[in-house]
């Protein structure tokens, strides 16, 4: 079997959080609108998204703690050591952070401008997915 | 800033699916119940995870084509081809899985029980989440 588990980064998320402190925990608590700058070789692959549509997409926190296997949830020490895989936390072995939004504007030159998106600028994109039917 | 991006395994699916032609397209289609087994080192990460959580698994898809841009939509010819982005294909850049599942049963020594898992069997797993509230 072909080997290949090394990750490319696909852009970068573009935004006014400067400092991992201005941060929303979670998209849906205030985070601002945010650009996902796609590099040039992947933009065919953005063909099909339009303003309206729900997508995920998949970052590299890159300043998490990838050591980390026990957190207080939300830095609040009343609440219990967790362990992260029962956490939304960007500290765990692989900090592939996780986003939901919906496409504002599909910009000129592979630019998607999206909201809410709690990730700081300059965060790694990998992966973006249309979001599935919600389940009832 | 230091470097760090390489992808660690932190387990393997073990599941009834064998080849991929067995494979639902979407976990929701069909797909059966599946064993997270996550290596010993990361044990403690599973803390606080309970029969009837809901989670999403990150998987590697590691027999997915890496350079696929566009595709018809479930492999089907009549849809158009469509940015890898705007689906759920396996092929893209970063062949990350997101599986939405119900945890069953917390085993011993590291192994969630859990369904529908349309992921082949021995897919390595890069990370475990807690779901998030749906939004209304």
């Amino acid at each position: 079997m072909k080997y290949d588990v090394g990750l490319t980064y696909i852009g970068r998320i573009r935004s006014e959080l400067k400092e991992l402190d201005q941060c929303p925990k979670q998209g849906y608590e205030g985070a601002p609108v945010a650009w996902v700058e796609i590099e040039p070789m992947y933009h065919d692959a953005l063909s099909g998204i339009k303003p309206g549509a729900k997508i995920v997409i998949l970052t590299w926190l890159d300043q998490a703690d990838r050591t980390v296997l026990k957190v207080h949830p939300r830095h609040n020490p009343r609440n219990p050591l967790t362990g992260v895989f029962h956490t939304r936390s960007p500290a765990r072995p692989n900090p592939i952070g996780l986003h939901e939004v919906r496409v504002i504007r599909v910009g000129d030159g592979g630019v998607l401008v999206v909201e809410p998106m709690e990730a700081l600028d300059l965060t790694p994109v990998l992966d973006i997915k249309i979001s599935l039917p919600v389940k009832k």
